[in-house]
């Protein structure tokens, strides 16, 4: 489904934004005022700018205020995993992939994304199914990274980790605290880091397909972390590792 | 400012979170169906119930659509700086503080407490102007880290920092590049890590008054973190530092 954005200044927001592609702005015929910087706005980014009926855009925005101006997304336009493993081998870098299973705050997922970018990772793979898409919501939280790291939205999560294995990859499982603790495993092989959601963690069967299985360390009492900061810390981890090249005691 | 949680299912919510503590539910006088739930919640978890005009919820959540029912959270009782001290020098840990400076967002906020619970930080520093409190966005986004990790609100963030330095606790700054990187870093002292707002850093005032400044290694294009993100990996370095006892190369 195609993503929009309504009212003035949500607009104004999203034509300044260059990491939100937009398709066109829709105005309601008729409207008047406050419209200067809008459509100044579009002709420098070559947006095109449609009048319809206040109907139409009231349609569109389910009925939510809207004040006779809507903003209508491009489709995201999702890469596929043998484009991404392509990239990687032209890299010449260790591989580093982040695999989210089942999250499903637009936010969340915007944040690991940016995250992924940040430590340089080649791609992201999320679930068609019982998981958030690239929303607009999700392009905001990336801070850009939606549009600089590539995202592919597979079927079968434990289906793309069997690829990634063909490759050589090996895929490391993230969960609360029984597995290898992180700074005590290698992490110098290329890597696919498998990101659970946040209520439930990696599914048993995606956590089967894992070659290692890794546990962030804690002392306090709450046992979990939002995702983007379990993400963020087995990356730094692995990094880490990487740029030290120091072998693991 | 009083919290309050309206509506049918974020009161029943409120009710089975064990982390929101619940001054009272107000019900519009006259109300009739779907009480039962709430009215059996509040007396499991001993909380009053009051019937009011309806008039006065509307009040309450300012216009906003309540269903006849509405919670009234207890205020948020913020720990002192000197209690903080005292309870870090029982612990007979090394020191490990969280310094937030100038965080607007509830849910950010949230997320940085409960990294702080996991890892076991003594207590979080944040400002009384130009930060967000504890507010129920906050509590809810900590998973019950609030209720765990005390939380002082300070009117000068240097002059707690100061504080701090006279107790023997060494001031971590982080900034996107000019410092020190992370893991080059030693850690293993008495810490306060200090956590900028995610549009401007630390304020100059502030990163003044830090002994050590450390950057996160960055290999993609984007170069800033979520916060929270951030606070994660740095917290995390320490932390490992502290298990591993090895010397910083």
């Amino acid at each position: 489904m195609r993503q929009i954005i309504y009212g003035i200044n949500p607009v104004i927001e999203a034509l300044k934004a260059p990491e939100t592609k937009l398709e066109k702005i829709l105005i309601a015929r008729g409207r008047k005022g406050n419209l200067e910087t809008i459509l100044q706005l579009a002709a420098e980014g070559k947006v095109r700018v449609c009048y319809r009926h206040r109907d139409d855009l009231t349609a569109l925005s389910k009925g939510k205020p809207h004040q006779g101006v809507l903003a209508v997304l491009e489709a995201y336009e999702y890469a596929t995993l043998e484009r991404i493993l392509a990239a990687w081998k032209q890299s010449g870098l260790r591989a580093l992939l982040l695999v989210l299973d089942s999250i499903q705050d637009p936010q969340n997922l915007g944040a690991l994304i940016r995250t992924a970018n940040v430590f340089g990772a080649h791609g992201v793979i999320i679930a068609k199914d019982r998981a958030v898409g690239i929303t607009a919501a999700a392009v905001k939280a990336s801070a850009g990274a939606t549009a600089l790291t590539p995202v592919v939205r597979v079927t079968n999560i434990a289906q793309s980790l069997d690829r990634l294995k063909e490759e050589g990859i090996w895929i490391v499982g993230t969960t609360g605290d029984t597995g290898t603790p992180l700074f005590e495993q290698d992490l110098s092989s290329d890597l696919a880091v498998v990101i659970g959601s946040e209520g439930r963690g990696i599914r048993p069967r995606v956590l089967n397909t894992c070659d290692l299985v890794v546990s962030i360390p804690m002392a306090g009492k709450i046992s979990s972390f939002n995702a983007s900061v379990a993400a963020g810390i087995v990356l730094y981890e692995i990094v880490r590792q990487r740029t030290m090249k120091t072998p693991i005691v």
